[in-house]
């Protein structure tokens, strides 16, 4: 998850996030559409042969062929709006927001922590960080500074669970 | 989309038409639960090597593990109840109803006319073909007896629409 | 609920049912739309002193002032489009269907009978009666020539229900 | 908006602005929920002769008539869970976050600035003022440390905006 109108340094975090989510052989889920971060990590994940990359949209179709990704595999078009955050977190394994974001990220990362989603914070603003890391959950907030970093939480994790 | 509580011809049916979509490379999207032609679609799709199974469940989560169909691969969590109907209509480009269903089937039926996909009924009772070929829509209902028969009107529409 | 685009005798009843449903202080819900039967049964509402009617809108908002019902009391903006139609039939305690509708009206009916909603049809076509008392339900599907009839039904249902 | 969980403190702002908003004859709109800040919201409309109450609740109905704050006069059953906080806000001439909350309250002032929705912090904690007022909107966060503030900011803006 993470803002559509995104900083250089998100774009290139995203991407290789993406490239190395579908390197594991996992399924990268996002906003899908056509902008920012959402773009970015879908394209990253589309370098990798094999890759499935899954776009849940707030609108009810692509009617003017601009709105979606063109590297989202499968196109969710779930006309609901900005209530399709919602399908997004709880779609997910894992959430992680990328960067700072806007109001929609925020919105996603806190949906994270009310539906009990592990939620990972990917070089987050020291506002974000200190926010999210308040608020009462049963999950907790994690923090990574490197694509690599939030792969390798995400793996301590689920090891854990599988013990 | 069709009855959860299928017949055994229902089953037969959404098997067969399962396995063709796949066959034929394309996607195949349903509600995604454990029962009736939803699961049957998407068994007869893992038949065939590659396809892709994607079900949009109305939970938030398969909390016992035992909603969501194993033959599905991609599970999107709506948690917004029967709403999700109408993601599994918008995401679709074609919408099938198999059998006679429930009222839950009669619903995306419904909304596939309301929302302008073309829609098929494949093997419908009666009282369901003479009720929804009497519905105003911009889009014509489309009748098949046998899953190859859905198979060719996609075909040929696809070919009408890409001249 | 019914038909945004509706017969002079279906905006009829759908007035005559607003002023009885408003008559007996029951709060009048509609999707809410400055169309059809939803306008006119909110017409008919308003014309009873003290009577409330609630709009449940697919938008996110009346950005041009002309999308809801001048005789809505209170606009619920949903934003999840077509999805509304659930909110509608859930928020109701009865669902009457008014006229034929046309595929909106069609699949409200059906989520009704799929919630476990009781549903009234008032004077629907031939079609509709067969097909919405063909379907499997929980729940029974009443039919009323008359407004004044709906109204008997759903006091006949209430007084069962108190018993 | 407000946490389920809530302090004393919270409990108490809510009842005074719940009363202060249905003292203005405005309607009150909350989660609908018997808890915390929806409860107390709603409890001190009603006592105010003449308000309006309506509850937009995340449940499909209110199964065991316990889930439902009494002091709702009109509950809107949404059955999309958490994805009907994006209905309060759009619902909403003004979205007014009542002290810290939890993710549930972080999501909703999060979507109210996505959606353009004038948003008043109520007593917010540190990190939560300072972290929505840092994200961009189209909309400015307003701060207030009483009820009647609320009311004040609310009576400014709609005096600015009928100019």
């Amino acid at each position: 998850m993470g803002g559509s109108n995104a900083t250089a340094g998100e774009v290139q975090l995203a991407q290789e996030l993406g490239a190395l989510i579908a390197g594991e052989g996992w399924v990268l889920l996002t906003g899908g559409r056509n902008a920012g971060v959402m773009h970015a990590a879908n394209a990253g994940a589309k370098t990798v042969p094999g890759s499935l990359t899954i776009g849940v949209l707030p609108s009810a179709g692509d009617l003017d062929g601009t709105g979606v990704s063109p590297a989202v595999d499968v196109a969710i078009f779930t006309g609901i709006g900005e209530a399709r955050n919602v399908v997004n977190v709880l779609s997910s394994d894992f959430v992680v927001a990328c960067g700072g974001g806007g109001p929609g990220t925020a919105s996603e990362a806190a949906l994270a922590l009310k539906t009990g989603k592990p939620l990972v914070l990917l070089a987050p603003p020291d506002e974000a960080r200190i926010f999210f890391t308040s608020l009462e959950s049963s999950v907790p907030v994690a923090l990574a500074a490197t694509a690599q970093e939030v792969i390798d939480i995400i793996k301590t994790r689920n090891a854990a669970c599988a013990r």
